[in-house]
């Protein structure tokens, strides 16, 4: 009986040859990302529990992001907190301000292809995009992990997404995923693992794929996995491996289920307030005036997507009553869009720039809307009252749609 | 009898020949500012008091820089109300997310030399870098003003601060500002107008002017003074008229006091927690850990300052333990910034740099610090829980002294 990706990836990790679906399993875990929001409940955590040290402070990651820069007072001691932690059991994996978690996991290498990974945020199906199994966890899971390096999990069962052919102009990756979400329901994978498959999925950046395995989660998804290829062992700085190439669905690899898309069918598409699953195409919605467009976020604040919003607001401007906030997804691809002229387009075009952080993407800082406001904006959820006020109306889309809807000062279909 | 500067530009308003200290006169107001988070209580106020129209909608400027982008819910609440009230009224001078209001009223062209000018934000003392008087007020004053044009005034007596020489090495005119106002003390000019002269003046950028008129309000100055020359001319765009270079004291005229310095005796300082006039040389403070540095606002965020700070940082990494928040004062610097290389400088240094805007000087957003933290800062308040909690210590400081204090991550004297 063939295997899925996830289960190659936990059978070469267990040792047990004959992994399935429902099995609990002990893993062995390559890397773990702790955010400054849980640090300081994972290190009391963790010394309740009585550890007295980390099972491997290399393997361990802590990222500064939702907090930075502070918005809030007290808002600090989280960092006072996780930079006491990390020099009391030597953590030398600390980012102070460099970016966001599930960018910095990939880019500065702490994952790679068939890893196993955990992560105190939820987005942690983010590094799926490299071929490795990453999930969210809760801080009592962590600080065990922190201790012992192993934890249990279910196998998940696994649905098979194949999709080919070639997107249409303007239509990316976060059409997919967002379509996808729609299709399944916003519990439709709930604890199963997502396998994307066909050549439009392998003409895909690193980056783009990255957008899709971030959102695996707002359908429930336990993880979102791509066969690394070789663009993602030059993303990864690796040399790609017959074991990495291996990390594919074998052909009579059993799948819960299976769904197939033809990738010319997609179209611009919108979930709208306030949930992620309630999906419509932005031909539907043009027209409806909007106070805000916020482009960034762990899903679509990366170097693409900056160039794909500088392309269409080049030589534009924002509509006057419009704000667009922009946030890198890193220090990294900051300097990166500094230096191609991304940042000066954005900003004469009238957005405003931030460091790259979590602040508006889960309503902390830059950018908070109030009472009877609209954005239109690339991040991961439109739950209620997460950007703002209860009465604020989030819609999700894809940088060139929410780049274009900034101009127009209203949703339309990007062209 | 011959005038001082203000006196001067107020006969000239008034038509007064002979104005003197402590005359109440009504001024012909050149133009407004009002900032966002005044602006509801001032439209409020106007239609309370019967007001049906602004006496000039071309002399009033919305700016919004205190919220931008919003930190808080409800933030954008002050912009909703703002944008109602300017198309009601028909005000076209609204600047949305351009940068911080004192900087904008010079920079885009608003004030010129001689003009008087008030403001709802305390810090309106700044447009003395040009020649121009101008004040903050009240949103009772301003709502008056929309709608009369006009403004009683009491004649403020002048104290004349004279600095000749050539400043040392990384000392700067916020050093100068700081040991005036140390010297002072914070309620030594109460309602009088501080009038610089001397070479050492002379010979200063309008960016560095505009550092010292901006803190006058430190010490309690009504306004602060600086007489117009070619490049005050050339940064406003404007010819130098015989009008313009008249607005100088005379040799006769009467100060309530007069301070000398040779620039040579300056060094280095800080104001100390928490007071902005408890001033002392940086090197009796050297050593003392910090967590954080700030370079930005309307006091230190022009280009210069930037650049300062750039070269300082140049090759070189904040520490590891401090964060490095950099604030440019206007969109327009942040654009020159960016072209000219010095974000990429302060970027790579591991700077976090945000959007134009007041967000951490007053304390809203933007790197909050919380109790038992020390941040040197550039901006003209160290007002106890400016910044954060009640248990923050603010240090003021220059753009080099802090740039040198954030690699050092304690302070230092720059070199």
């Amino acid at each position: 009986m063939g295997k899925t990706i996830i289960e190659k990836i936990i059978s070469r990790n267990t040792g047990i040859e004959n992994v399935k679906p429902g099995d609990i399993v002990t893993v062995n875990v390559d890397r773990v990302m702790i955010h400054d929001i849980f640090i300081p409940f994972v290190a009391d955590k963790f010394e309740e529990m009585g550890f007295t040290k980390l099972w491997d402070p290399d393997k361990v990651v802590l990222i500064y992001d939702h907090l930075v820069p502070a918005s809030q007072i007290d808002d600090t001691r989280h960092f006072q907190r996780g930079n006491a932690f990390a020099a009391k059991y030597g953590m030398k994996n600390v980012h102070r301000s460099d970016g966001i978690c599930h960018q910095l996991m990939t880019e500065a290498g702490y994952v790679k292809p068939g890893n196993v990974v955990f992560g105190t945020d939820s987005h942690t199906t983010t590094y799926g995009c490299v071929g490795a199994f990453s999930s969210g966890i809760g801080y009592t899971e962590m600080a065990s992990i922190l201790g012992t390096g192993t934890m249990w999990i279910k196998v998940p069962e696994t649905i098979k997404v194949t999709i080919n052919g070639k997107l249409p102009e303007n239509v990316t990756s976060k059409d997919i995923i967002l379509r996808l979400i729609g299709d399944l329901g916003a519990d439709g994978a709930t604890y199963q693992a997502l396998e994307f498959t066909g050549d439009t999925v392998a003409n895909m950046t690193v980056a783009s794929r990255m957008t899709m395995s971030n959102m695996a989660i707002e359908c429930g998804a336990k993880c979102a996995l791509f066969t690394p290829d070789e663009k993602t062992a030059e993303y990864c700085e690796v040399e790609l491996t017959d074991e990495m190439k291996d990390l594919v669905g074998d052909a009579d690899a059993h799948y819960v289920r299976e769904i197939t898309y033809r990738a010319e069918d997609f179209v611009p598409v919108l979930a709208c307030p306030s949930q992620v699953d309630k999906i419509r195409p932005a031909s539907e919605l043009t027209g409806t005036k909007i106070d805000q467009v916020f482009i960034g976020s762990c899903t679509n604040g990366r170097l693409e997507d900056l160039m794909r919003a500088a392309e269409i607001l080049k030589g534009k401007k924002v509509a006057p009553f419009v704000k667009l906030i922009v946030t890198p997804a890193s220090r990294k691809i900051y300097l990166q869009a500094l230096e191609n002229g991304t940042l000066e387009t954005l900003s004469e075009a009238g957005a405003i720039i931030t460091h790259p952080g979590c602040g508006l993407c889960c309503g902390r800082t830059g950018g908070i809307l109030s009472d009877g406001e609209r954005v239109v904006a690339t991040n991961n959820r439109n739950f209620l009252g997460r950007m703002g006020t209860s009465k604020v109306e989030i819609y999700l889309a894809s940088p060139a749609t929410a780049a274009a809807c900034a101009i127009a000062g209203e949703i339309v279909v990007p062209e």
